[in-house]
């Protein structure tokens, strides 16, 4: 049974139950990204925080979903012809071929607008939360964040890089939006953990981009549901650095390091690693 | 004596004060978009309402260069060659032409993410404050707003449009981003006069719109400093549908209800109508 199940489910179910107009191109759009979504890692993330403090994350799911949309915003945006021009994500056409460059562009923008709306409408929340929350979402997907490790991302495409510059181009494209439903968890749950979690997610958006790297070469296109245009855009990975058993010695390690991190937090560390387990197995 | 000037030259002083990477082409790009702005009409209709409540208005410079930023990714995104394709703004290229499409796709995701971080970090503001702000923020730019704008904008490219479709067009894509910093600027001087600001913007909007479209016909490329890509694109616009007299009387119509507007509140109403003159004016 996978622990990360629930949470999913829930976001599923309230993605599914969104009121969609389909005679709004915009609104069937942007439907259409979010449903096509996958795993929901993030908001998944923040509602498990959420429970390992033992608070009720049920009743913070539409909160946990603004993550959603960020995520969201920025593979509709990643996809696109200037960007890493992608027709396949996840086994479907990308929001550009199922729409066209003109409608994906706007439903990335409304995607990303309207997760702020989604963080201060809630009625869950008091009005320091939601500023808090705001805070970390802009921080971690703007100009210093995800959105900077993209710029980093195409600046490097197809040049050689260090493992230092590969560090910071995951830590901002990859880690910073796995940081924040952590840290928006936390603000919740335990103010005094967030720079704790902050921590956790860094390591964890680390491994989730060595593992990627290493599913690459060790999966098929048909498996990954991408057209894998890291390998045809000549990108930079772990495996090309490392070698495929360095990689997979790192990720090992960056998993012990994450263990050792929340051993010391007053949460429900066992459920916490059955997470960490999940993510690692690539079950969520 | 422009009114506006003040008001003006504060944002352009603080846009221009702000910490630039030239080795960083995101930082560049971003600042390459909000220096080539022009009149910085939508952030001087904040700290105009503000001045006009006797406030402070000079405390508030930063968090009203959020809605610039709002408004400068718009024009960013709206140029790429997916949506508007123009090579021309202001009399300067566009942010694609400068730098790429991929770069500024990137610049106007950054933008729009960063001006919520103006608001939630502005030390002015009250946590109450700030979530306001927010919201009215992000659902007058979301899917409910500009962007839901811009797609029937576009949808109705080269197709005959009526008024009530025309107005629907232009109070989304144009109206909401001007509504916003009016009512930002209520909320700080007398929440309840929010909705009545509200109805301010939508008319300021319509007017300012329609006026674009009087320019188009009455000036050229070079006064416009922009490369005119309505025409070419076949967009409705009021002259085309009401003819150029109408469209003028029809401005008339509009700022005489403005004027009616603004007299029963409690503000410097003489300063108010200098800031609808200088509006219709376009000196500012």
């Amino acid at each position: 049974m996978d622990v990360m199940k629930k949470y999913r489910d829930a976001i599923q179910k309230t993605i599914q139950s969104r009121g969609v107009d389909r005679n709004n191109r915009l609104d069937a759009a942007i439907d259409y990204a979010l449903v096509s979504g996958g795993k929901r890692l993030r908001p998944a993330l923040m509602l498990a925080v959420l429970d390992a403090y033992g608070l009720p994350w049920e009743r913070y799911v539409e909160v946990a979903l603004s993550v959603e949309f960020v995520h969201t915003y920025s593979l509709v945006h990643d996809d696109l012809p200037a960007m890493d021009d992608d027709a396949l994500r996840r086994g479907v056409p990308t929001t550009h071929i199922a729409y066209d460059e003109a409608t994906a562009i706007l439903a990335g923008d409304a995607l990303l607008t309207d997760a702020f709306s989604l963080i201060v409408d809630a009625s869950v929340l008091s009005d320091a939360e939601k500023v808090r929350l705001v805070q970390i979402l802009s921080l971690h997907a703007g100009s210093k964040g995800m959105v900077y490790g993209q710029m980093l991302d195409l600046l490097y495409e197809g040049k050689p890089v260090g493992q230092d510059m590969l560090e910071a181009i995951h830590l901002h494209k990859t880690a910073k939006l796995i940081e924040a439903p952590l840290m928006m968890g936390a603000v919740i749950g335990s103010p005094s953990d967030v720079s704790a979690w902050e921590k956790v997610g860094r390591l964890l958006g680390l491994a989730f981009q060595i593992q990627d790297d290493v599913l690459e070469v060790t999966s098929d296109e048909s498996t990954m549901g991408k057209s894998l245009s890291d390998e045809r855009n000549e990108k930079s990975t772990y495996v090309k650095l490392l070698g495929l058993d360095q990689a997979k010695a790192l990720i090992g390690d960056i998993f012990l390091e994450l263990q050792e991190t929340i051993g010391t937090m007053e949460i429900n560390v066992h459920m916490m690693h059955s997470v960490f387990d999940s993510v690692r197995k690539r079950i969520n």
